[in-house]
């Protein structure tokens, strides 16, 4: 498999591009640029050495100094290969590719290994057809993995099934890698076309992106033998030993929600280092302009003392190999000219940034720009909420005549939500009433893709809520239409909103809209301006919090991961609430002996 | 590309696979081996820990104890995955690829990456075809390299001129990993067939192989930039660090006539260690049999002072990865179950020696031998000495009216032979006589191939010998005949004598033939057994060493290198005395002003 950003002209551009860097570097040739006086982060030594880069073509072509057609002095500055986030859901963002593109290339990002994961359990094949076509009018290099896990689980009902069959057409795009993170390991013991999909890769020498949070070391033996060689969810030490000596590459992840960078950074050595990556997997987009993507976790680590050689080896070299991608994450003669230039090797801030040779942003501005690029949006990313009609009373969670229930515990800062069991008020229907003294709130998941009419209603614990209810079209994996409140009438308020808009976020209190986000890309994604996103964000954070207790947490990411069944222990699914564990709709009503 | 090892029945095979090793790892199905209470030297993370081998289908499965078919108890013993030679020529051995298989399995060599160099300078195609046929009778994984240089140069005549054309072809074989090393830097100037051979490589993401002795820095971004990414040629740390900050894989050899070991040793460290790997490149069999391939390379560099593990990684690992051998080179679920167990870390001795699961050796003695295996040998590679008649006139140096002599100079210990200039002695028609006084000898080169009546005469400085003639077939790289002798009576007895022998080696004195070797395949190896060819070889050398005042070389070895005009400074070859550095036939006459 070529690297499809070099050859894509076939043998005949192969050949005569070697010609041409033969003939330049014999001195017939003067060669595009040559940038005198740097200093080169050389990940594949990792150390820095002073030199000259000869580029042409796109292509680094030596580090002595050549008579060029442009010469740049690069006052001893260090030059750094493009950074690589290793595994990112560009949905998570709220960002099309192409806001994204301008964000992330002047911070020195060149690449992202994005799995369109939420967009196909929305849109299934024409989500992930619409991210390969923006991808294509970006110079982000974004390269897809093919979302393996559509729906994640039988336990709730997504926009899309995708199967082997479904999902295989795609190896055939180039900027598809692989395979996406392969979280279900019920399906993986049980379910042939899991296999098929795992074949299908494997037959095309593509990587098999994991999703380990669950798996102990014997499952990790299984993931290993059917090469599925990488985890972005290893959040301890000594799990993180596991995978390594198993060949399991981690990617340290470093989301707005979920921070395993201190936590695993001690573990990393020179011995052991090739074997790990960086990640963000989820950023929210205020995150994003405050603090940046990749780029950002790479000077966390070198805060946290990571040796900055060794730091930035790990978000280039390192998921290139990882992925295959030859000539690329080093600065080295015949590697693609993908590098940025800066000043402060203990916090990196790109100055000047190339792609494929040129000059593509300077000092934080994009010079070609993409938002203003249209990609056509098909009908059914753009009108994605397809939920049947309901009643007040479809919302309700029946207790009879007992007297507690079964619920998901919210543990601030995680995204594992024991269960917790504990006396609740009711109503004379015997039904569940939210109690803001005791921190109950009610949880409504509402299938939203085919009319299914499926909902599933919970208590949660520890929300924090004092008021209201918020909701939300962005709820991994399946997206269905998710609310928690404090009362029904605020959350069908909610609800109701995110379907004139076709998804996104709402805040709702005393029968009033008092904010909503609208993301009219699949419900996950928007086209609109990113100030104008950001500002509505901003809004919709400072409503929520009137009427949020605890603010050490993002409310809208938490419930997002509140139905989200493959990590544990209890989720609320359009099927009811599930206890993740053993894969089983839970009875949530139950008695506590008074 | 897929690794043919594992998944040469295709799709259904693979799933089939895969399908058993989930069972196998769930509990359903039991594995047919388990190795337990091992200590495993793990090459992922450069350490060694404690653990259980779970082993079925030649895959290794797991690091945790299951009830398997057989189980063994490990006694704590050392577990490592089988060494790999990065870079050998089979010929040098003398030896077939069958009865290496029988040396180097015991010895916990499990691959060689094998260039056929010698024997494609002979017969061509017909000789790569020959090995590759002799391959697939082996255990020993012998992967080949496609021979890129044939002839070397244009300053010689080889048995075969080897185009792009003729060798893609070989391509499609399962065992060719890619192109040999490219030794001629003007070919790849100037020759648009080099370019091809190499854009062939590139088009196929198959490893092109170098060779840098005489490359400056500028060559050096050349090859990198043309994706020429190894070279086993370095032999000073200034050039190990300028080749490996261009991403350029350092072979570290130590072979029979070369060692770089003790040099190169220093540089490696655990941040820039994933580039380098271990070869031999040129091993005699005397060695072979005394102190064994590659293993005696891992067990110099520990006795250097290097890490046991590092030592390990660089002959697995490392080669494994360089040759984009997936799933190879490491002790870890889903990596083949090549690997050896052993007691003392720092003097390692296979004691078993599995291969794909399967014990094929054990205390040094292969369970499966393969040295009577027939490999039917073409007509070409079985006759291959095929010389023009010549006369005595033939082989004079006519010096005129001129004293002195331009020759080669011999430097123990080393091949690179710069040019002397001395006044000798000459007969009464002006020719050129030795003199063992001046240490003067005569070298004479005969094309044996295709009957052009070719012949290149020098004189050479501080061979050593003192009486007779010593001549072989074996001159790298045409592998043209090469005598040395005292007198012309002598050089043309040992020529007959390998004429006669179908190549070889000879040596000759007063008018006796006192011992000979023949090499019948190719004029290079035999398929004699190795207790006659070590016997021979030890009475040949005995002979030889009669006459030779220098005990610090091995004068069969160093014969062959004085042909070699790709190595510097002068050299002789069927049509000339060479300048090596200029590629022009040096007229040898001069004059000294006495």
């Amino acid at each position: 498999m070529l690297s499809v950003s070099l050859y894509k002209g076939g043998y005949m551009e192969l050949i005569d591009n070697l010609r041409r860097y033969r003939d330049i570097l014999t001195g017939k040739v003067a060669p595009e640029l040559c940038i005198n006086n740097i200093n080169i982060v050389n990940t594949l030594t990792r150390e820095i050495h002073h030199g000259d880069l000869v580029i042409d073509n796109g292509k680094i072509l030596g580090f002595e100094r050549m008579e060029a057609k442009t010469t740049i002095d690069g006052h001893g500055r260090y030059v750094a290969p493009l950074l690589i986030d290793a595994h990112i859901h560009i949905e998570s963002t709220m960002l099309t590719p192409m806001v994204l593109n301008d964000i992330f290339l002047p911070r020195g990002i060149g690449k992202i290994i994005a799995d369109p994961h939420e967009i196909a359990n929305v849109c299934g094949t024409t989500g992930i057809q619409y991210m390969l076509d923006c991808a294509e009018r970006c110079d982000l290099d974004i390269r897809i993995m093919l979302p393996s896990c559509v729906p994640a689980t039988h336990l709730e009902h997504a926009g899309a099934i995708l199967k082997a069959a479904d999902i295989q057409p795609f190896y055939s795009h180039p900027n598809v890698l692989g395979l996406a993170e392969v979280m279900d390991l019920e399906a993986v013991i049980h379910e042939e076309d899991m296999l098929k999909k795992i074949t299908d890769a494997l037959e095309r020498n593509r990587n098999i992106d994991g999703h380990g949070s669950i798996l102990n070391t014997k499952d990790l033996d299984l993931y290993a033998s059917l090469h599925i060689r990488n985890d972005h969810e290893c959040a301890q030490t000594d799990g993180m030993i596991d995978r390594l000596r198993r060949g399991i590459t981690v990617f340290i992840r470093e989301g707005s929600v979920i921070k395993n960078l201190k936590e695993l950074l001690p573990i990393v050595n020179d011995k052991n280092a090739h074997q790990i990556c960086f990640c963000t997997d989820d950023m929210h987009p205020d995150d994003i302009v405050k603090e940046g993507g990749i780029d950002h976790v790479v000077n966390l680590a070198i805060q946290q003392g990571l040796d900055p050689v060794l730091a930035i080896t790990m978000a280039t070299l390192n998921p290139a190999r990882h992925y295959k991608l030859d000539n690329q994450g080093a600065i080295a003669p015949g590697y693609v000219a993908d590098f940025f230039m800066f000043t402060d090797l203990n916090h990196i801030v790109a100055e000047e940034v190339y792609k494929n040779g040129r000059l593509i942003a300077s000092k934080g501005i994009p010079l070609q720009p993409k938002k203003q690029i249209q990609v056509s949006v098909p009908e059914k990313v753009k009108f994605s909420i397809n939920c049947a009609e309901y009643q007040v009373s479809d919302i309700q969670l029946n207790m009879g005549n007992h007297n507690a229930l079964k619920m998901i515990k919210i543990i601030p800062g995680g995204v594992i939500t024991p269960m917790h069991i504990e006396i609740t008020e009711k109503n004379i229907f015997n039904q569940f009433v939210p109690n803001t003294d005791k921190d109950h709130t009610k949880l409504v998941v509402i299938e939203r893709h085919n009319q299914t009419g499926n909902i599933g209603v919970s208590a949660v614990k520890g929300f924090g809520l004092t008021n209201g209810a918020i909701a939300t079209t962005v709820a991994h994996d399946s997206h269905n239409i998710i609310a928690i409140g404090t009362n029904d009438f605020d959350i069908i308020m909610a609800i109701e909103q995110l379907r004139k808009n076709e998804g996104g976020y709402v805040v709702a209190s005393d029968g009033k809209i008092l904010s909503h986000v609208k993301l009219e890309i699949a419900g996950l994604m928007t086209n609109r301006d990113l100030t104008d996103l950001i500002e509505q964000m901003e809004d919709l954070h400072t409503k929520a919090g009137y009427f949020l207790k605890n603010k050490t947490f993002n409310p809208f990411l938490m419930l997002s991961f509140i139905s989200l069944p493959v990590i544990p222990e209890v989720k609320l699914t359009d099927i009811g609430l599930i206890d993740v564990n053993t894969q089983q709709v839970i009875n949530a009503v139950t008695d506590i002996v008074t």
